[in-house]
């Protein structure tokens, strides 16, 4: 743990009531990993002005910092450990402003998610970007890791709605680009190197961020096809012909989809599809009135049916089925209850690639033991892939091979072995691995340059 | 000019029949500023390969680089002198590959828009950004300077189009990251110090892009508005109203649009409106079909007549009236001929701050001289104003005074003095004066730290 004097600094700084320690900072609610509080020196610092003392101070004397937001990432780019000190920016929760001619929303990073989209969707208005975590997730916390979601494919992802942001730079210097506008060209957008940094380049104070209109109202439908393609294709139709209105698009391959399924007692939900084989989609589409919205999806589904492979679709005839349908794809932890010891990968892959690429991956998985099963969804209008590899028993000795089983070609497909949760901690190996060796050696050149001390959340995205 | 031992030394790498000097390098069509040729030394490569020979042997004899792609820059970015080199993209103009499934495209730098424009509209899609300059423009000069033009409150510019691209750095070294992609979270996002570089950093050679889907049939209509205020709130609930089918949103303040209606022998055009004090807006709607688009158009617009400030509307008949409209909005040359000696301005401003900000510059202005007229009109959609100050005649010594008057204040209410020309050698100063100090200095550093030797188009972005 930090020495006492620092401690002692540190409440001269900001206060005996924000600064927490022996064993106080293992109190709060440790989020996606034990680990985020394992510094056990925790500061809550309530201004800007108090973040760049704060980082002054540890410049000068060499003490890491680890900044946290909701503590939901899954990467680990949130772990502390004895020694550091971590900066959580839950009291920075104000929202500033929400101008409504501008569309334009400035916010304290410590904004949760949800909080900031109950007051807008007040106003007909929408972040842009939603995910599960909304009600723990920071908006500094989805900057700093380029949060993406299921309307990436729409709104793109949080590095696509920034307008502006502050931040305090490891120098302690206020690094200030508060933009209300799309249109900037003033050199080098430097704010994007803070966006996905995982606070390994400052810490975010405050954000502008871009509005979308709000939906209106929605229906569900859920679409078997006969592979990735025709859902791809399916996909790129309903968009070209509606544009906006269709909201989401989630894919689930088979095994993934019955394993659930069948753990919810949903099993009936799937028996509309013709072949065992085929994969799922989940689109969820905008309707001016609820009034004939069922049978203009219908109709606009029944289009596509011979045109581009689906086999066959239904159409969410009241709350309860739209929600029984997203059930199969949102309570994704039932597989890791009936699989446990999994492995969790988190890829984008071009829509084209999908079917070669799935295949791929069960060749080569099957290779390294035949007992490992696939368990794979993930939102298709982008191809970002989730996957669970898992035989149910415990094989750590086996997942250096599972992750190239993974990962190799990714790249040279035009994917990425890192889609929405980061690098952290658990993927620095791997992307040392699986970068272009230019930009790895200009990733390391930019730290060095911004952060020559090295203690800005040190471990994460760059190996120790 | 360069030396000719250089001169014998790049024909040796490149061939003879690629590089032009000794006064055929100012043979070709300069574009916008005869000073773009002032190099006089041209060379024309055909390869990424050919690329890193020129720019590694720039690097070792510290020859500065001027990358050029179609000349349509407006504050030149693209201007040489002699003793430099020109890379001219022309040559690397290979559309790589149109992925219908995946909805991406790849091509070569020197691509030109419209020529990938044509190729996609074939299947239903659209690059997403438009320009007038399309003819000319390249994708790789659109990259380097992060165009925007009528469809980034849509799309955004092309930083949010970028999903993948290649570079050849200062030190002749591949940046390589053609991800197909929108989720990648692989560190700091190191193409976007790229785009909008200005060719600072490095010269672009391939380009991966998001496309979106084309528009159908379209309608115009031409709304007079109480003020910016009314336009961009009638702005605003269109495009929550109808979304992706708001295509296009223009405004046009009196002075300019009276003076170029005249010009054009259209004033009955501007008739409908009843005050001569009000703010013209134009907007493109999508409908599914010709049959009733306009009496739709009509509905929509009538609902917001009472509500919004809304004075009075038209909507355009035929595609001649449409084609009218537009001829106001876009031939903005028409005011520099009748008041020549302009200066011009591209600012972005935040929608709930136009009318403010339009009256202070007014004041300002007149403060300056009372002769001086403020042609003003832009993109509503995404606050990018485009201004000429004239009174017809010339009066340089008062340049940097009406910079002030126009520039002061824009950072503070979160607009911007660069929207979407760019800082070429023209903002050099200005961006000095009018960046966040933290913000200038790490432009340096990444700038010193990228290109050492200061070899990649100097004088543009920072001063000489």
């Amino acid at each position: 743990m930090l020495d006492q004097i620092h401690i002692d600094n540190l409440i001269a700084l900001i206060g005996v009531s924000n600064v927490m320690y022996g064993g106080l900072g293992k109190r709060s609610d440790p989020g996606m990993s034990a680990q985020n509080l394992g510094a056990d020196v925790v500061v809550n610092p309530g201004s800007q002005a108090e973040i760049v003392k704060l980082v002054e101070y540890c410049n000068l004397q060499n003490i890491s910092v680890v900044p946290q937001g909701g503590r939901t990432g899954l990467s680990g780019a949130a772990e502390s450990e004895p020694g550091q000190l971590i900066i959580d920016m839950h009291r920075m929760n104000q929202i500033i402003d929400v101008d409504l001619v501008s569309s334009v929303a400035t916010v304290e990073a410590g904004v949760k998610l949800e909080m900031l989209q109950n007051q807008l969707s007040e106003n007909g208005l929408s972040v842009g970007v939603d995910l599960a975590a909304r009600g723990s997730a920071t908006i500094g916390g989805m900057v700093s890791t380029n949060a993406g979601g299921t309307e990436a494919f729409r709104f793109g992802t949080m590095r696509h709605r920034v307008l502006g942001l502050e931040a305090v730079l490891p120098n302690g210097e206020v690094f200030s680009d508060l933009k209300q506008v799309i249109k900037a060209n003033e050199g080098y957008d430097i704010k994007q190197l803070l966006i996905g940094a995982e606070g390994t380049l400052g810490i975010i104070t405050k954000v502008v961020l871009a509005l979308a209109p709000a939906d209106s109202n929605r229906t569900t439908a859920l679409i078997s096809c006969e592979n990735a393609r025709s859902a791809a294709m399916t996909f790129q139709k309903l968009r070209n012909r509606i544009k906006g209105d269709l909201l989401c698009a989630e894919i689930m391959w088979p095994e993934y989809a019955y394993t659930t399924a069948r753990s919810l007692n949903l099993g009936k939900l799937l028996e509309f599809s013709e072949s065992p084989a085929d994969v799922f989609v989940i689109v969820d589409i905008a309707t001016n009135s609820l009034d004939g919205a069922n049978s203009y999806l219908e109709d606009l589904l029944s289009d596509l049916i011979d045109d581009q492979g689906i086999r066959s679709a239904v159409v969410a005839q009241n709350g309860r089925e739209a929600s029984d349908i997203w059930k199969i794809r949102e309570e994704s932890f039932l597989c890791d209850e009936k699989y446990p010891n999994g492995y969790w990968y988190d890829m984008s892959v071009p829509l084209s690639h999908l079917d070669q690429y799935v295949e791929d991956i069960h060749a080569r998985i099957s290779a390294i033991d035949k007992r490992l099963k696939l368990f794979l969804f993930g939102h298709l209008g982008d191809g970002n892939l989730h996957l669970t590899v898992s035989s149910g028993l415990s094989c750590p000795e086996l997942q250096p091979q599972i992750d190239a089983a993974i990962y190799d070609g990714l790249r040279e497909i035009g994917g990425s072995f890192s889609a929405e949760h980061g690098i952290g901690n658990q993927k620095a190996l791997s992307l040392k691995k699986h970068s272009d060796a230019e930009k790895y050696r200009l990733l390391g050149l930019i730290k060095r340059t911004m952060d020559p001390n090295g203690i800005m959340n040190p471990g994460k995205i760059f190996l120790y």
